[in-house]
């Protein structure tokens, strides 16, 4: 049997999230990114969701390298985790391969083996031959990876979209995705999560203009919140600030930390006299000030949150211009529209992306996917990153712009695709999946479906103390409740509850052992009954039985 | 001091939903709208929200009459529990009164005083004289209120959108308000739900085109879900559908009901004989099928949801297209999503809302706003129904129409505005909020926040025995946990704490009564601290103590 390349994504398909690709030939393995994604209403109380790393843990000593295409959560957040299991050489460009080394310290992980890459700049792993090739994307660095293998050359596009004025000055580099598109491209993994969109998403510097008129008309503060890996957002609207004469401050953890990490590589360039901390705006009149936030998602510890909410430092009211330089992302809209009002009510001036273009994404819509299919002409077409429907219509596309449609494939997280010379097919799966990241450990299914019954119904633990000889109560049981009613005007329910315990609790009284479960059951499924009747609502049950000998003897 | 028209919305103000504004004069007072809204992520567990009747119930004998604009859950919602409460007529339109009286009987309300009005009616009520005038809105029998009071005219618009071809074939009545605006109005309450968006909302009739081309090109089963109360898109799909020689069937427990209400009031006809139940569909080849189905925002319990998580009767999948003829309610975006994907998964066509122009507005846009605020020329302006933007937006837009500025108010919920001839003023306000609704009884806040820190921490309950006497264990701590970690596979965790507790619960031995609580406290907070190291997280902690009598005495 020849060799076949195989490909299994662990991430990054049938979500918008969490993205790593498996690229593999003969034993050798290459990771393209280790994304991490946030938690949904589903998952309470979790901090941070990631890959399941099974398969890469039962085959570390194979991986030669991982690939990071850019530096945002959904392409690095989970990579801490990996290396602290995995030793593996990791490559990107100087503005990510910052930003991973800022979140391996701050998890306390050393000796992380980080190399600085640049565009055009050729690596072998294994064997693999990469070359990294300027894209664009809405943080600074981004890159698509030209693969060669022994099957033939694979292109990656990582995150991009087609912006031909960006804000660094180089456009996406066309010229050398046509180059390996010319010499023929085995299978092209591409960025979806914008294929519902007709047309070409605008450039970056299509909004400077709406930034002109938001300076324009403040008289007070203008206050930017926007996301802190978008150094170019970030430059645009510090350009635009220091045209109008105004220093600029920046606020929330995030926003600090990335601006310094961009100020020192060069990937931002703002003059350092132009930056202000917050103590010192004071000193200046309103109108010489701008502040670029945190909190464009509505994030409950942000700086625009805390601003909104009157926790912040920076008290904002009438006379300020707050602008909200993105989109909701789906989930946080209520979010969102919660910080709006907010400032709204506070009098200040907010201007979103509903009333102004002060936003612009940073993925490829639909004719600059085409544009991209129609550079490379891969043999095999694997649409990625993106919920189901969006690789639906990705695969739609390719057809449309003449790939074979047995040569495309829409995969799950854990399929292995193996692509031959001339087919390809799904041969069986790997473990693949969501892990839940909280506190220190991971979190388990079992605890999360608790969280949300007790969320819903709340909890109600009823205690009853037997004598360990003959089974009678040896004290009142005592009932506490939590989210279920209010305890204290539900003396009166907990009191009728306590009796409906004693009553069945009869049933223990010089009853054999071995039946103590099932009069465990008994009890506990009378006392919800009585519950429900009671409340009509259904909170988790928990009873739990002391035994206690009745010579009073301790057990120390 | 000369009388004044109060106007005191008790919902609707900084938020988009239970709309409800109480009109007074001189001790009598008008109810317009009786709302509920959905519970969002903070209220786990809660069924509905309905408003503060406080201020209703301290006044019951002065309500003249409630006056329901329309049907929708926003306007109708909470009127059962208001019902319940206080006896006072109720005045709407055909079907919405229909709507009532399902919800009541429902709820087991009998003798609700419902009288159906037709547009152009009048009634008195008190010194108040109303005229109801009819509009357009995404339901059936929506009309606007004009109420003469000794103060002047006060017109409140209800929900509304100019659409100028609609389907029932009577546009919104403007001659009336014009008949209103140049006699001259006091006060005008406006719907702001879409002041965000520019230019006219388009007709109703404007998205059959997509219809057509939906049926033309599908092979199998067409399945749209949309929302069972805009029974005008319902005519509208059945029209398409009938014209393409299928036959109709309705799923989905409201769209069932709605439709039956609906075609018995003559507001929806369909010939009977292209009604099919989900039975007799099996008789016909899959291309003469439309089903109907509510679950356009990917409710858990509805129609299209179930198809797609495969627990609903009918079984979709290639070959059927599924049509999604709504737009996502912010916070549902998630849930739709999910819908989405999960029948692409199974291989049905989607079309949604993204992709072609299946969902039209129910409410007006800014030109229509404007049209409005033109043709009433009210002296007082009372933007309603928004989130505080909403109403920001909407009462800068009365200025631009050359409204006195000191004569528009931005409301909240409860606040009393008196307006006098010339001027208007907030004076006071009255208790309003919201009262969530879960099981058959109101939710206590505290029982909420116990369940959202249930959800994001889970709770641990540690229980200890002692001898009464002397204070000493009687027997082993026992210790349970639901949502906090994994019960099986932390037997070790779990041993250690109960090892701190049996330590610290030496502190009670032979100590005084009085300062159990303090032991307690210690007890608890040592536990909690082991955990936190232990683990990271912050589990809700229950110590609860037993104590028996030292020899052995029951006390029943």
């Amino acid at each position: 049997m020849s060799k076949k390349l195989k490909i299994i994504p662990l991430g990054g398909m049938g979500e918008i999230g969490k993205n790593m690709t498996v690229l593999e030939y003969d034993g050798e393995m290459l990771v393209i990114d280790c994304g991490s994604s946030f938690p949904d209403e589903s998952m309470p109380g979790i901090e941070l969701v990631i890959p399941d790393f099974t398969y890469l843990l039962e085959n570390r000593d194979r991986i030669k390298a991982v690939l990071i295409t850019h530096g945002h959560e959904d392409h690095i957040g989970a990579l801490p985790f990996l290396l602290k299991q995995v030793d593996v050489p990791v490559y990107g460009t100087a503005f990510a391969v910052a930003l991973i080394r800022h979140k391996c310290e701050e998890l306390g992980i050393k000796n992380a083996n980080l190399i600085t890459i640049s565009p055009r700049d050729r690596i072998e792993a294994g064997c693999f031959r990469i070359e990294f090739i300027k894209t664009g994307h809405s943080i600074a660095g981004a890159v698509a990876l030209a693969i060669s293998t022994p099957a033939g050359t694979v292109i990656h596009t990582g995150d991009f979209k087609i912006d031909l004025t960006p804000m660094d000055g180089e456009p996406i580099d066309i010229n050398r995705l046509a180059y390996y598109g010319s010499k023929g491209v085995f299978a092209l993994l591409s960025d979806s999560t914008n294929v519902e969109r007709p047309g070409f998403t605008p450039s970056e510097l299509e909004i400077e203009e709406t930034f002109e008129r938001c300076f324009d008309g403040a008289k007070g503060r203008v206050i930017v919140a926007t996301f802190a890996s978008n150094i170019y957002r970030i430059q645009q609207i510090a350009n635009v600030a220091v045209r109008h004469d105004r220093f600029v401050c920046f606020q929330g953890r995030s926003m600090e930390q990335i601006v310094r990490i961009a100020q020192k590589l060069g990937y931002l360039s703002i003059p350092e006299d132009r930056i202000l901390s917050l103590e010192a705006i004071r000193n200046y009149p309103d109108s010489r000030i701008c502040v670029m936030t945190t909190g464009s998602q509505g994030e409950p510890m942000s700086g625009l949150f805390r601003m909104a909410a009157s926790t912040h430092k920076l008290t904002v009211g009438a006379g300020d211009t707050v602008v909200i330089s993105a989109s909701a992302i789906p989930g946080n809209e209520r979010g969102v529209s919660k910080v709006i009002d907010a400032l709204c009510e506070k009098g200040c001036d907010v201007i979103y992306d509903q009333m102004a273009d002060v936003h612009v994404s940073g993925h490829a819509c639909r004719e600059e996917l085409k544009l991209m299919l129609s550079i490379i002409k891969p043999r095999f077409f694997i649409p990625v990153h993106g919920e189901y429907r969006h690789l639906l219509l990705h695969a739609r596309l390719a057809e449309e712009m003449g790939i074979d449609p047995e040569h495309i494939f829409r995969l799950h997280c854990g399929d292995v695709l193996e692509l031959g010379t001339k087919h390809g097919r799904i041969h069986g799966s790997v473990p693949s999946g969501s892990v839940m990241v909280d506190g220190l450990g991971d979190m388990n299914d079992v605890v999360i479906k608790d969280r949300i019954l007790l969320s819903e119904e709340g909890i109600l633990i009823a205690v009853l103390t037997l004598n360990a000889s003959d089974g009678r109560l040896l004290c009142d049981p005592q009932i506490v409740s939590r989210g279920f009613v209010y305890m204290r005007t539900s003396d009166d329910l907990i009191a009728r509850a306590c009796d409906v315990l004693k009553k069945e609790a009869l049933s223990f009284e010089n009853a054999d052992r071995s039946s103590y479960p099932e009069i465990k059951n008994t009890v506990k499924s009378r006392l919800r009954s009585f519950l429900r009747s009671e409340t009509h609502r259904n909170p988790m049950v928990l009873t739990i039985i002391q035994e206690v000998d009745p010579d009073g003897s301790e057990n120390r």
